[in-house]
């Protein structure tokens, strides 16, 4: 079987990129750096949105909508947000074309420069923090809890599907507080909304932890992530959460009287993940033969293929088969009746497994003689042969055990892939042969952290938020050291 | 009661504008022309997104995404189009910002120009079809039939919350087909669809139609569109529908080979509804003291007031509220208990009157000792004291009552506005003393069309889609006509 994808083993990279365009997940768009989301990808990003959905308005939050324009003072107000945003960002100067007067076309209309420019939002927690001052003058006012789903728009140059975009799409929540402790006690349950997300949803697990000073969110006082491992052995960072104190609220002028009259600075919370979430998912699980999908986030989660060689065979198949979609239906489960006589099984077959689809029926005539229907889950390609009246229960179960499965095989690679090290030459030894995680001790300095990853390209992923104390010596410096931190090569 | 609104009758503009900020709507942006929805507003295009997204896939239509940006040169490839969106386009010419020489902030980065410059997206007719080129070579692979939620934005001058901004929010519909009479009847179900969609879960009725063609969306053959009546007499078209030929499949250059291998130039269409039906939606149904939500909109359906003077008599309303509280959920009706002691009853009972909540129920000690609850209308103001054991079915039927009445008063109103005149005197006396929709005859020409808009500010909404056949004379220029078309003076 298989659809001609390349070997993970031989080409990884190649391996992702064929895959996201032949399981019609996504592709390059004619914009440089920009992306289309085909409809298949789109689904799958739709079941993570409603899941992600729900788990913030249960957290207690609303979604809003903001502009999609900042204006370029704005940047300016935060200083290390505008150092990280500045250099790489879309700039709207004009807001009309005209007909050249060659004749060759439109160009911009030289008498239409708007008086300041507007940047398309890179993030949006200063046009959020400069309405915030309008909504918030009383700790009556606060907490303040919301979300948006929105495009956002940072200049990458090297692109890739996913991954890294210059347009994608994402969720941004921004929270105000009235006080310190209220926003990192936010910031963390977001923090742990995601992991969940990760783990119970995509089946992917991850690390918790807190970045170092010099991987902080540009205006962040804390910024705290979640990081998968992917089959090569290279983490990407799927989530983050940030502490951003008083500076936006400093940077806006955002304040609020509190129960005794006192005006202070509200503090705040920003948070987000993105379309980014599909390369981790794709990356996280899939193989040679195309996509594995958790249950939980495939669009389809059963497709029910006839094997017919007439119409009259085909329609006998239909009898059976209409009874089973109904039943699975009504439990909750989506099953696609691939009917076209267009394609033979085998195709239908390979191309079911390249787009992930967790368990796949087959009936054929001598099914319908014996009352069976072959069952084959997407993930271990064990196929069964049931008993008609046994399959709903059957497929609910397997729907379960994939969603498990691949959840623990996930993890078990994740174990094998975390080592500890002691030495910077066993950090290199492991880092080469192996990749993964290490956790190793690090002296606390910037300065070494960026040796380690001129050296090395592997960069601190997190200071785990469980890390034990540990009595230790950095492994490149020689220093002491209070706890491992987590490194890997990276995303 | 009432929040201080001005009252329609006096200043239905000024109305409109303080009910859209005091319901906590959506608010003027900094950033000229662009809004920001509040959490509330938001809720309820929340709502609209998820009924309209049911309807369109229980059509057969997916959801996708493509990018924000339209390069220059594809806006030109359909002559009509740039000349529609030239004017009011959002233009992206820089990719950096850099730190002023003087230290005065950030300025545009001179050397960062692009080579071609990125219009923000009005509407995606060109990016999408620049890319259906690649995805459609035979008839195997049409109708594709897409759909995408999204932000445009079209830089209008006069801008006004939900009703014309220069960036919103809308979905586009995409849809490529072999036949000229499958994409026509696709443009026509999508019109019936947002005609669904006003009448049943807006409450708003709507007349169907074509736009004339001054009217016509650039790059259309034919526009089809719901207009509404607003309470004010004037019109406000709600969604359109638009027959694109093969205007856009021979712009990009989109064939496919038919059955016999024959290539054919490809048949479209597109059809967007936009955060516009929020205004709509406020204007056609809401009175003097607040927003009148319909029931299947209303983010909050039913609240209940308790009435109270001691924590204990609290509790004791609790107790009662608890179980109808679940009984509602279960059934899926959405409920909040206000329990808050910082405001007043009747603080509370203005603030949801304002806000649209469609039931309110209020309980006090009274109610306690007799069994009994008190529940009131939104719509009518009715109220009335119902046993508890009665009050879950009470609410239900109530919640379907409001849903009616709406539409119904909605509908009255619009027929009693609704006038056929057969002079330009009338004409104009009607269009001056009352307004709402004149059903005329004319003459078919665009210039009568213009002189009729230029003296009367009234334009032609559409030509009926079901307007019988019926001999008469233009009332503006006397000239023969075979049909009435529908003006009115329009948002």
């Amino acid at each position: 079987m298989g659809k001609g994808l390349p070997k993970r083993s031989e080409d990884y990279s190649q391996w992702y990129n064929e895959l996201v365009k032949k399981a019609d997940l996504a592709e390059h768009s004619a914009v440089r750096g920009c992306m289309v989301i085909k409809p298949y990808g789109f689904s799958i990003w739709e079941k993570m949105q409603a899941a992600l959905d729900k788990m913030f308005k249960d957290t207690g939050h609303a979604n809003a909508y903001f502009p999609l324009f900042v204006p370029k003072s704005y940047l300016s107000k935060e200083a290390a947000h505008v150092e990280g945003f500045a250099k790489e960002c879309a700039v709207v100067t004009h807001y009309r074309l005209k007909n050249a007067e060659d004749g060759s076309g439109v160009v911009v209309d030289p008498e239409a420069r708007l008086e300041e420019e507007l940047i398309v939002r890179p993030t949006s927690e200063t046009v959020i923090w400069n309405t915030y001052k309008n909504w918030i003058q009383s700790y009556r006012d606060l907490p303040l809890l919301l979300n948006q789903w929105a495009n956002v728009v940072r200049w990458e140059m090297r692109t890739r599907l996913f991954l890294r975009t210059a347009e994608f799409l994402w969720q941004e929540g921004h929270t105000a507080h009235a006080t310190r402790q209220e926003a990192i006690e936010e910031t963390i349950q977001m923090l742990n909304v995601y992991a969940e997300f990760a783990e119970k949803h995509m089946a992917m697990p991850v690390y918790k932890g807190v970045k170092s000073e010099s991987e902080r969110f540009p205006g962040a006082v804390d910024t705290y992530c979640i990081e998968a491992l992917m089959q090569d052995g290279k983490a990407l960072q799927s989530g983050t959460s940030h502490f951003l104190g008083q500076n936006f609220a400093k940077a806006f002028d955002v304040k609020f009287a509190d129960k005794d009259g006192k005006l202070e600075h509200v503090w705040g919370t920003s948070w987000g993940v993105s379309t980014r979430l599909m390369g981790a998912l794709i990356m996280a699980h899939s193989d040679d033969d195309g996509l594995v999908l958790p249950p939980k986030l495939a669009p389809i989660q059963v497709v029910i293929v006839p094997i017919f060689k007439s119409a009259e065979q085909l329609e006998a198949i239909r009898g059976v088969v209409n009874n089973l979609e109904a039943e699975l239906k009504a439990l909750g489960i989506s099953v696609k009746f691939d009917d076209r006589d267009t394609n033979t099984p085998g195709w239908k077959f390979a191309e079911y497994e390249l787009k992930g689809v967790p368990v796949r029926m087959a009936i054929g005539p001598r099914d319908l003689e014996n009352g069976t229907i072959e069952v084959a889950r997407r993930d271990t390609k064990a196929k069964e042969v049931v008993n008609v009246s046994d399959v709903v229960q059957k497929v609910q179960q397997l729907l379960e055990d994939i969603q498990q499965n691949i959840y623990n095989k996930a993890f078990d690679f994740r174990e094998s892939m975390t080592n500890k090290v002691d030495t910077y030459e066993e950090f290199k030894s492991v880092l080469d042969e192996k990749g993964g995680f290490i956790l190793a001790h690090w002296d606390g300095t910037a300065e070494t952290e960026e040796k380690i990853k001129e050296d090395s390209k592997a960069t601190i992923r997190c200071i785990p938020i469980d890390a034990p104390e540990e009595e230790g010596k950095c492994v490149y410096s020689g220093k002491p050291s209070s706890r491992r931190v987590l490194f890997a090569r990276a995303y």
